[in-house]
């Protein structure tokens, strides 16, 4: 506990997040619109960037772009401005990613809420895409939002060849069936069933801890790492992801709507193993904190100077309420 | 009517294909299966890769991979031995970028099958993939195909960092709002209502033409190309992508679903403007064969030596009866 403390008080998280967050939330509502940049198409219906829009914007942690922009910053120096006018390139590039990576986990919300999988109809305390402008637009706009996360990764210019191709190969695999569709694919078939504790790890890395560490990774495109940092980096983000699916499961039960933004205990009526039901409250909160722990053990042991941030996010991701 | 003759008569398309489909159908078969490249991911789930494999495998005409494999050949001398043993590595990673483009078509297929959209029951001949696996399964192997999509064109090694950002760029905007998704969400809005010819144009350049065009760019990336010749095949590509539409319209009507392998007659029960609702029979066939002859007429434009293998494409796109 003294770690998590220190980690607490060392760091203005929230200062740190407010800046980052502005700048993803101006780029996102600059990058999902109908003026896309020059491409192939003169413009994107306006129907379905509607749904796009109100998928992704106003709304959201934005977890994964601000552990990308920690994982940038550690390994960084440079630090953007608050003038955004006088934003860095490399910061833009980074921005780009960090949207990217946001649009893959908004698209696989719209695609969960549908009747066919959670049937869900309240997400961020709003109506689900699909309650709000039908299931057909839900799948479609669900489908161009994966589009248009490649498609922010291979801008014209200010992002090198190498970056793009890693960041693509990065976000690719992340969300995959060996990623993310395949964890919500083990989910699906393990409703009714019950899993080992090690099959639960399994699902949860790919659904939710793939594309967690896939954020943490993009952030180390921007910049020269050692192999022992790219490493750790990865022990981090493992870590942290699944630590962040064990909480979710915590607070499934002990949360209520409001506070959640969407329908809580959800997994339980659904019949949905979970941390909980696997192991029980107290020892998946005590699980939660030992992966904390692992997570800021991993920063420790590479060689990275600039952490705080990489520290504190972790240490939200277990202290959330929501 | 003698230049199409002409096409037909002057190269063989059923032999040059025949051994570009084999490797097609053999790099699908290795390439969408449960042994991934090594990635984040250790594996994905055994349930998730078959629905895609469904969905992939054993059936399509291939139509996109053989545009892309034809417009590299027409940039590029080398031509593949028959020995799969011995192909050259540029074949290798065209091939790479050809099964990419089939996977994007393949996940459209699956999710425009779902009740939410066309609810349709039957394709290439055997029940869609949600009335085989169930509707939650099919959205999600349509999820990963797209991301498999671009895990394909970002391998570890094979492909230069440049061909697979540029590759990775050009499928990003013709899968998207811009491109493809784009053209669906207009097809989907237009259900019952009159469109303009121009209209329609505009629908059938996102929904279809946006694909079939990037297949032949895409083919381009393998090879060293003036400015000019990028147009060239850029308007071939735009042609050809609209003639396979014209005509997929006019064999909605005429053909039966024993040749089609599909519902046959679909648009005229959805109540969906189609270029023969618009046109008619008559004036479709007619504008079928002027876009046969813009395609060929901008390749006659470029200074392409070797263009009969796309030539021959863009006849049997016109002159197919299924």
């Amino acid at each position: 506990m003294d770690r998590r403390l220190k980690v607490n008080a060392s760091f203005d998280l929230g200062r740190w997040s407010e800046r980052h967050l502005d700048n993803v939330e101006r780029a996102l509502d600059r990058w999902v619109s109908v003026c896309l940049p020059a491409g192939i198409g003169h413009g994107a219906p306006a129907a379905l960037i509607d749904a796009m829009r109100y998928a992704v914007l106003d709304g959201g942690k934005r977890l994964r772009p601000l552990l990308l922009l920690a994982a940038r910053e550690s390994i960084v120096s440079e630090v953007p401005s608050s003038d955004s006018a006088a934003e860095p390139s490399g910061y833009e590039a980074a921005l780009r990613a960090a949207c990217a990576v946001e649009l893959i986990h908004a698209y696989s919300l719209v695609h969960d809420d549908m009747p066919c999988m959670d049937n869900d109809v309240l997400r961020r305390g709003k109506p689900t895409v699909h309650v709000k402008f039908g299931e057909a637009r839900a799948l479609l706009a669900g489908d161009a939002l994966q589009a248009l996360a490649f498609e922010l990764l291979t801008p014209d210019a200010g992002m090198s060849d190498v970056q793009q191709a890693r960041l693509c190969r990065l976000l690719a695999r992340a969300a995959g069936s060996a990623g993310m569709a395949g964890g919500q694919a083990i989910d699906l078939a393990s409703v009714g069933t019950k899993l080992t504790e090690d099959q639960l790890r399994e699902m949860h890395r790919l659904k939710t801890g793939a594309l967690l560490q896939a954020s943490v990774m993009m952030g180390a495109v921007f910049g020269n790492v050692s192999e022992m940092t790219l490493d750790a980096l990865g022990r981090y983000g493992a870590a942290v992801g699944l630590a962040f699916q064990v909480v979710d499961d915590i607070l499934d039960v002990t949360a209520d709507c409001a506070t959640l933004g969407k329908t809580a205990g959800k997994d339980a009526s659904h019949d949905k193993p979970t941390y909980v039901s696997v192991l029980g409250l107290e020892r998946s909160t005590l699980y939660a904190g030992e992966l904390l722990l692992q997570a800021l053990d991993a920063l420790d042991q590479s060689d990275l100077q600039e952490t705080q941030a990489l520290r504190a996010l972790a240490s939200i991701v277990v202290n959330r309420s929501s």
